[in-house]
């Protein structure tokens, strides 16, 4: 089995060399290919099949359809290197490119962060424990041996058995000779057993961190002996489809006939393909998962776990809980080991989630003693001001504008989409730059940033998004007024013109001035000034591609040195991350979701002045953005 | 509804004052006839139709066949009163009277228990709770809400709620217009919410005492506010025709496929019938029923849960657990609250179980100076030996022949078992007695204790169990070997002799010198004579019914004084009871299970010497029955 042998991948002509036995999935991960999975490495549902070009593989009974083997076709999860081969990867084989944001692949351990010292104290770990055989005169019973055995080793007086572990015990006792492999899992001062195996495994207890976004879900895999992050994963939200945001997912479950439960299913199906994926990719076992811990925002953390979020919608606003119950695995479905625990970030508020609070942890804000902004721009737009003494967070409904929605050609950032624009002031001619320099087929977050930006530079809108009337071509009057050509049909990845219309410009401003109005709020509450912010952190998908130049000059981010900028990322996913590997810094967050004080924009009028003198580009107030030449 | 109506119920001719709305299978309860019932009022099975004789009922869309309900049949489960009635009850809708040992009547308090003054604590309770109602500055989450109320009234900070009542919690909340009642239950320091309803219920919180015996199995319904056993139900163990005895039902989980499953439903199969009975008698909901403690030997709890029984039987005897975790009743299948806790007495050993532990709760040995034995003699026998300063306990195999198990016609106490039997030394006649004076079908424990005595007395056999050759026709050889004949066919409720054989006795004389060598072999071990011994506790069905000084005389139970013989009953489902009022109390069990030092007969030489002593009637040693005349 240890022998080594060469893989090479086709049309890619990528070669990988592999030790014998791994299976073909496997092989492409290492070798950067990308294979479907739908039923996760069964062999039922075909989408991973590869042909073989030259070399034999170790076949599985599972298989193709006759056809399908007679071209040469074998499963690549089934089948396994034993020769030297060359495999032919199929279009239809393959995962599209999306782009999701999954973090660097840097290995980070929770102590690391930032100067935080969280001690590593992970939710799950293995205990490798030898009993002593029973007889006659020390007549223990298994459980009562196995917890003494447990407590010298750890110190543990009162581990809590479930009783489908304690079912299994007698055999596994016996089966590995009174030496076992014991996984536990420990949260809220809590020890339970969720596992226990035969001899002494050498494999480590894995977490997970999952991102549950509104848009996409981020899955990280993550040895939790060592700390190391061995994948990560990323993938559109299934309930999309049933709703862009969040409100319009809530009204699904009222409306709809056991239309929570499909939204609930359709996350986890999400999060279980990712895993499954991930699964593969490493041929890790899902029994040797045994936490996930998982930020989302109020709504998603609802909708995963179940929990009706009807008034989350309905003024005034109340969620059913800010801090959800720990949760087995298999009570939500999802594919690890199903005693395996699930642990959700708690929220601030209805609009202030998990997502938030572990976007927070992840910062060093909450031990600085610089005042700071957090700026979360997804789907809602989330901001939290202040510093290691207090903290404050508001949500703007800046819609879905920034991941596209609501924008005649808005699309995500997938490749093709537009991320940056300019255009000439002189001729109107526009230049753009697209994700994966693909043939553009819309305008993402950030393209929509500079498009606005560039509109008015060049005087084809007014401050209030009027359009003007250069002549040019590109300027037209289409089926919902004025409408401005970026892309022309036939440079386009699309059959028609991608334009802007005069209605996205106006959904654009609103958008922008939600956001701009929340950060004004926060700060009026405590009568500082936009200049006494020392740091902007910008968090999400959206902030990776932006042009902060062009955001500030739109008036969507405060006019303040852009060396006060930093860009975050995903750092839902990276708080969860944390919080996996250390339940101090778990513990952290419910402390700081706690802290947070949490400002309803909808109460008083002061928002509503703000939202409205920030729907100018920049602002009606100039003065605001000194740096921005009008 | 208030007003009242006169119900007789024929043949019986009992009249009953129910009021209005009251059903059927309620009034015929309170009129003290049973009714069969299978599917728990759902009113599907059929087998409690009575016959309307006169009056008019309010009937139930659910109903009978055409033809049954043309001959005036209803469901009494269905069907209430609004009228002065008269119903006939047909025979088949019966429950057959079966002698199974339910204790007395009386409300019994855990407070008054032999003056133990455990706390009034039960494992549920319920809570009254007015919430304020959410506006926009005072936006908790109903979680957070909910709880802060409990803290409040309760000064519980830290009450757990499982995912499945908080997802219906944001409606209760509405519904009740911010008033709910909270049930809990509280265990191992823990405090969880199992069920939340709108408005403040009137409706006590109900728990279950349950004995789990391998014969019988006993439940009691007590109010957890009052204190007070609102009914008691008792029955066979379904699980009895996989196997008469523990052993062989865990031979049954072993050899069958998916046996552990099949007796695993059994049992609660027969815990849910006598629920379902107690429910529609006292017209209570299943969900009210938030706890039940349970106790049963070591291998009934692990049937009941599920759990492997397979190396009890297996030498060193091992079984998986003293302790059972604490588990939900979905997850074992009980018909009560779901969401409800489900508690089993701990175990002291293999064959020394939680129904043992139980018992001594429930007397007051483990605080008593006086030297005491605890006798259990039930499909095995079960002794205790000590005081409130040390307790030692054993097993031994009597078999199940004081049950009726292994004698030719043995039979359990039931209606026409002999009970009673008295042999004329002179003529060999033979005078019984039978339970409720029915023509004879068997011969039951107690019976089969005076048949022994009677036997030698009358010279029939001698002390070895031989048979002599008094000159009677009753003596006579049998397909076995030498038997008696007790009852002629001509006289019995059965088409045969009923007797006693040479190999019955052999059985017998091998059951109570076990019995007696236990009780020596404890003795032994500290070094005591049997006349130290102050009081004697006999525990469970067989003692209810017996003749002691026949028990002495053959040998079965210690020659002391009758005056310290105690007969304290089904001490099993009383002490469930206490522990079902008193968390303490539990606690108090849990100790005892401890404190008790298990002795396992079967390591050293004694007990083989004590039994093979103890194999002749009354023993070979008659200087320890000296009130014995031979």
């Amino acid at each position: 089995m240890e022998r080594q042998f060469k893989v090479t991948f086709l049309p890619d002509d990528v070669t990988v060399r592999v030790r014998g036995g791994t299976s073909l999935f496997k092989a492409a991960a290492d070798a950067g290919i990308e294979l479907n999975s739908a039923c996760g490495g069964k062999g039922t549902c075909g989408k991973c099949a590869v042909k073989v070009r030259s070399g034999k593989v170790k076949r599985d009974t599972t298989d193709l359809p006759l056809h399908l083997k007679k071209a040469g076709y074998v499963l690549a999860c089934r089948a396994r290197v034993q020769d030297d081969l060359v495999l032919e990867v199929p279009a239809r084989s393959r995962i599209l490119k999306q782009q999701v944001l999954l973090e660097d692949a840097s290995v980070l351990t929770a102590r690391d962060v930032h100067g935080k010292t969280f001690g590593q104290n992970p939710f799950g770990r293995r205990v490798r424990l030898s009993l002593g055989e029973p007889n006659l005169t020390e007549n223990a019973s298994d459980l009562t041996r196995l917890k003494a055995a447990l407590c010298q080793e750890t110190g543990c007086e009162d581990a809590e058995i479930s009783l489908a572990v304690l079912k299994k015990l007698p055999e596994t006792l016996r089966e590995g000779d009174w030496q076992v492999t014991v996984t536990l899992v420990e949260y809220g001062g809590r020890t339970k057993i969720i596992d226990v195996e035969p001899g002494l495994s050498k494999r480590p207890p894995l977490g997970l961190a999952v991102d549950i976004g509104t848009t996409t879900v981020v899955v990280y895999l993550v040895n939790l002996e060592t700390g190391e992050t061995l994948d990560k994963r990323g993938t559109h939200n299934r309930q999309a489809r049933y709703g862009e945001d969040v409100i319009n997912r809530i009204i699904y479950t009222v409306e709809q006939e056991r239309g929570l439960e499909v939204l609930q299913k359709a996350v986890t199906k999400t999060i279980n393909e990712l895993i499954q994926n991930i699964l593969l990719r490493n041929e890790v076992s899902s029994k040797d998962i045994c936490v996930a811990v998982c930020a989302g925002n109020t709504t998603m953390t609802h909708l995963f776990l179940g929990v009706p979020p009807k008034y989350i919608r309905l003024e005034p606003y109340i969620p059913a809980a800010w801090v959800m119950p720990w949760v087995k695995a298999a009570e939500v479905g999802l594919v690890i080991n199903p005693e395996g625990l699930v642990v959700n970030f708690p929220a601030v508020a209805s609009y202030v989630g998990g997502d938030i609070v572990s976007g927070l942890l992840s910062t060093d804000i909450p031990e600085s003693d610089a005042l700071s902004l957090f700026i979360d721009i997804g789907t809602n737009g989330e901001i939290v001001l202040g510093n290691r003494d207090w903290l404050m967070a508001c949500a703007c409904s800046a819609g879905p504008c920034f991941e596209g929605g609501g924008i005649t050609h808005g699309t995500r950032a997938m490749p093709g989409a537009i991320q940056k624009v300019a255009i000439d002031p002189k001729d109107y001619s526009v230049s753009i730059s697209t994700v994966d320099d693909k043939p553009p087929v819309g305008i993402c977050g950030s393209g929509l940033v500079d498009c606005l930006a560039s509109l008015h530079k060049a005087g084809i809108i007014d401050r209030a998004g009027q359009f003007q009337e250069p002549k040019t071509p590109r300027l037209r009057e289409g089926e919902d007024g004025p409408e401005f050509v970026l892309v022309w049909a036939d440079e386009a990845g699309l059959d028609e013109d991608i334009v802007i219309t005069e209605a996205d410009v106006k959904n654009l401003l609103r958008a922008k001035g939600a956001i701009y109005a929340g950060i004004r709020s926060l700060l009026r509450m405590v009568q500082l000034p936009v200049e006494a912010v020392e740091r902007i952190y910008i968090a999400g998908g959206f902030g990776n591609y932006l042009n902060v130049r062009d955001a500030v000059r739109i008036g969507l981010l405060p006019d303040v040195p852009l060396e006060r900028f930093r860009f975050v990322g995903n750092t839902s996913v990276k708080g969860a991350r944390m919080a996996l590997m250390s339940r101090e810094a778990f513990d952290a967050a419910v402390e700081l979701s706690r802290k947070i004080t949490y400002v309803e924009l909808s109460v008083g009028n002061d928002f509503m002045d703000e939202f409205v003198s920030a729907m100018f580009l920049p602002h009606t107030d100039l003065s605001l953005f000194p740096s921005v030449a009008i």
